[in-house]
């Protein structure tokens, strides 16, 4: 499975995905779920993937035109005047790979080649936004009410974003906030792992303010992890006792 | 949907049942998931549900022997040897009962008339078990290792179980977890709904110690839903801070 969340503040959009692949609980492997185009002061996007690991890394490839010739490769998605734009030409990727793949079952609920992406970005003029892209190709778009974006194992890690974000949160805090999130989801989910991409946008920056892989030893999240179990019991025994 | 949980401690057993049934967003209803059959001194029973209505209604049913004119009835699950029978008579029957009401379908995974069950409880002379039954008819059953069962939508609640679960704790920690649990799981759930279900079973006490309803203006449940709630933001707030 996958874990991954897509986030907008009012700084910009905060982007974190694990690693984990499972095909059975005997064949786990590791592979990047976050992919960029980034072309600074025009346009910045990011894509997160979950669902049938073929299907994604063929979107992948799609967007970035690797069918064709390395001199011949213009990807599209470079071209598309909008983020609306994008994210119709993602989405038709990904309805188009599933139907390939699956000429019987086709794209339906059942289907074993679903995938469920999240694309967030600007383009140079616009506002940045942030879409969830669903395997029919159809897409919705985050708002004020609806401010983040979970695909995969979304329900362990949601109890906390839903109760902690605020648009207003710095970078630092949201990357605690989905820190915290994701050691939720990897303490009760073993096909969600370590290591984790973070990715932080600025809006109007059209360039990627920071983007690093925090690793199995990483300090700071080994940290949260054993800071925010024991606060928990902490904060757990400080509420009021029930009487029987 | 459903949330159940099923907890074993040192002191006995303690659980906890929704009560929100939905067939549609447009036909949601209240009904009670937690059953039991307490003969004073020899024998006390808890049985919760989740799943397919009609199938766990009809379990209990059965279970009652409501086949029968009332003057005959005579629940075999009062006259079972052990606890060990007692989930085997429950196993059977919800097998049954999903056999005939998908005889085309079977009890397979994609059955709409799928049900899954927690019993737990004592019968004289034997130790307090509890066990998870699956649609299948067969059950595991809980140990040290695995000291509590979910049931319904099981994933929001997790983590603080995890987390905080510890077999020493009394019976007023216990109703304080659950009720963290169960609130993380409404707070991000519709499909599960208070009032909840709420029982105690001390062990060796061959009778129920507490069984109560928590209403939906439960002072306990506000409190402890409030408190946790900014809790957990206070608690958020004081983990260390990430540096860009």
């Amino acid at each position: 499975m996958t874990y991954c969340v897509g986030l907008c503040l009012d700084k910009g959009l905060v982007f974190m995905s694990d690693t984990r692949t499972n095909a059975g609980v005997d064949n786990i492997s590791k592979y990047r779920k976050m992919f960029t185009w980034n072309v600074p002061g025009e346009r910045t996007f990011v894509l997160m993937t979950a669902g049938n690991l073929a299907t994604t890394q063929a979107v992948v490839s799609m967007l970035e035109e690797r069918t064709k010739a390395p001199e011949e490769r213009n990807p599209s998605i470079l071209e598309v005047p909008s983020m609306f734009q994008a994210a119709r030409l993602v989405g038709k990727t990904l309805r188009d790979v599933i139907k390939e793949s699956a000429p019987a079952a086709g794209p339906d609920a059942e289907s074993p080649f679903r995938a469920t992406l999240i694309l967030g970005g600007q383009i140079a003029g616009s506002e940045p936004r942030l879409f969830m892209i669903y395997p029919e190709g159809n897409f919705v778009e985050a708002s004020k009410e609806t401010p983040f974006f979970q695909i995969g194992e979304t329900k362990y890690g949601r109890p906390i974003l839903v109760r902690a974000h605020d648009p207003a949160m710095s970078f630092a805090e949201a990357v605690k906030l989905l820190m915290v999130s994701f050691d939720s989801t990897l303490k009760a989910n073993l096909s969600v792992g370590l290591p984790l991409d973070l990715l932080l946008y600025e809006t109007d920056s059209l360039d990627i303010l920071k983007q690093t892989r925090i690793e199995e030893d990483d300090p700071y999240y080994s940290l949260i992890s054993d800071n925010w179990g024991e606060a928990l019991k902490t904060t757990f025994a400080s509420l009021p006792q029930y009487r029987l």
